[in-house]
């Protein structure tokens, strides 16, 4: 039913929408690893299932779960968000599922890109590499195997020919070390369709994915991006904000826009408590979870669903902050605040465990 | 997307309909357990790769697989057979899958049978009694959990009201011993649609499935039943057959009608070699295959799909006469046989490791 075509995206006219595109549905994988998630994920699978549960009121979800875990995502999930075999080493369909392009003519196919687990943020990811070429099996669609060491979280797009990304993550040397700056630029825009690569420098403070730029500024709509911000000049996170948006008003975008930078206020520093890290076990190679180590906390890795706007909060001051910008921001939609701690605590956050399948 | 239904298939005017009717496509599952499939399945992974193939002629197919043979299932397969993750403990499609019921409006929903693995022929059966629930989601169906242990093989229906089973499978005390045989036709008529249940005795000689019909006798079309047939009195397998056309000539279905019966002749017995026994690697508790073991070969376990039968042949001098006997019955469908001593030497054959959907 599926079938790897040997041409590239932009050479069939192929591209990546933007996410705020209307989706078939939104893709996830259930969280279980108990080097990563406490309590064997326990705690992350009800916050996972409230994920679902909130984009389910806008688009159809499917969830992906290891064999042996099908059962109990079936009974905690709401019958109706789908529940597949999609065997996984961890939860984050953003970067290890495929990304999906679109020709503006019905037909739908999915990029394969290379997955390496951050670099190797543990050591086997053998079924986190099959996943995009399953989904492809799963919905009868075509694919792309892009030759190139990359994770759904680490560009977004505008849909209009921009793609915004990070240096500290595409430049990584430990994603693809053979390759310069415009190799990689070519690459994004065979694969996505882009026409111009928007370079940011770091990602957030201490983020474990090398800086992924889903955690740090996203598009609200061509020509908007929302940043994530601190007042606060003596946090770490100060410095990087201040560069993305000294870049973000230098840039002018693929259709020659000058960027509209819309700040959001980080949340106070999320910091892994006793309990939360007691309730991992660790294993050797994989990245550690130890009490007070802060998490890369961020309003910005929110999900946009058919209708709505799915965003992290934090039982925080600056939650109702947030929440009032982007939804001033995104009049249009519904913008819900979900609790989203226990899915930080694993080293992401809600755009980190979804990916959107755009409607043909 | 799928529900678990309380009620039953014939009280919201579903049933199953005969395998001749039109089908979405085709369900099967991919061989591997070393302690049933000599070299460790390779051998019947060509087998059932051909029957794929052949069957994705006439209609779609998907082939579940293991996560741990999903990229050699993949590999070997046509990429016209849709490859999915379906976690199984066998390949038995037929017996651990679901039945799919229609209501004659374009609704499907399926029924999900208990499984006991035939009573035991191996000791975990707990990934293919999963296997209808997993279907359900994979498509979006609602569900009916029937309270009876049954094998899709051990019934056949000729859609119009009359269901044909075996006393040796069906009321084996190592299915439902704590259910008449009328309480059991109660269950059938609720799960099936079916009026009228005719019973016939014992299934094929050395039939370790204790006696599936579906090796055994199965409708061509409402009113012809077709039977496997020795003319040697001396093959254990004469009574059996005598017995069971003995019984077809007195029963009248559901309609009313008499019966026809195709005799069709059996293969010469087939014999596991030393070879192919000494391929298993046993395991204490599966059913063992030891050379000289007489397999339970027959042509009556072919399979209908849209505009097809394939039929199982074995390099016999009755392969021929077989083929030309159902395409004579079956004068509108291309009659084709495939090779399938390799599918035959695992305990079933071409009907056991494919289930229909049929369209909606």
């Amino acid at each position: 039913m599926s079938q790897a075509i040997l041409s590239t995206p932009r050479a069939d006219g192929f591209y990546m929408p933007a996410e705020w595109a209307p989706h078939a549905g939104t893709w996830m994988l259930w969280p279980q690893r108990p080097d990563n998630w406490r309590f064997r994920g326990k705690p992350a699978q009800k916050a996972f299932s409230v994920v679902a549960r909130v984009i389910r009121r806008f688009e159809p979800v499917t969830m992906g779960a290891n064999p042996d875990q099908f059962a109990i995502a079936r009974q905690i999930l709401p019958s109706d968000v789908r529940v597949v075999e999609l065997s996984n080493n961890d939860a984050w369909m953003r970067d290890c599922g495929p990304t999906f392009v679109v020709n503006g003519q019905g037909e739908v196919r999915l990029v394969n890109w290379q997955f390496n687990a951050w670099g190797g943020l543990y050591q086997d990811w053998s079924l986190d590499e099959m996943v995009p070429l399953k989904v492809a099996e799963l919905e009868g669609l075509d694919y792309y195997n892009a030759p190139l060491i990359l994770e759904g979280g680490s560009i977004h797009v505008d849909g209009e020919g921009t793609l915004l990304t990070t240096e500290q993550c595409l430049l990584n040397e430990n994603r693809n070390p053979h390759l310069s700056r415009r190799e990689i630029e070519n690459y994004l825009r065979e694969y996505t369709g882009a026409e111009k690569i928007l370079w940011l420098g770091d990602g957030v403070y201490n983020d474990e994915t090398d800086g992924h730029v889903d955690n740090l500024a996203c598009f609200l709509r061509p020509g908007v991006v929302a940043l994530t911000w601190t007042n606060d000049r003596n946090d770490p996170q100060y410095p990087i904000s201040k560069d993305a948006y000294d870049r973000l008003k230098k840039f002018t975008d693929a259709k020659g826009r000058r960027l509209e930078v819309v700040k959001i206020h980080q949340p106070e520093p999320v910091l892994i408590t006793q309990e939360e890290a007691a309730g991992v076990i660790p294993v050797e190679g994989t990245y550690p979870r130890n009490a007070g180590d802060r998490m890369a906390a961020s309003y910005i890795n929110f999900y946009f669903c058919n209708g709505g706007a799915v965003v992290p909060i934090f039982d925080d001051p600056h939650d109702q902050q947030a929440l009032d910008v982007l939804q001033s921001a995104l009049p249009e939609r519904a913008v819900i605040g979900v609790p989203a701690r226990e899915i930080l605590l694993g080293g992401g956050n809600i755009h980190c465990i979804t990916q959107q399948q755009p409607a043909g």
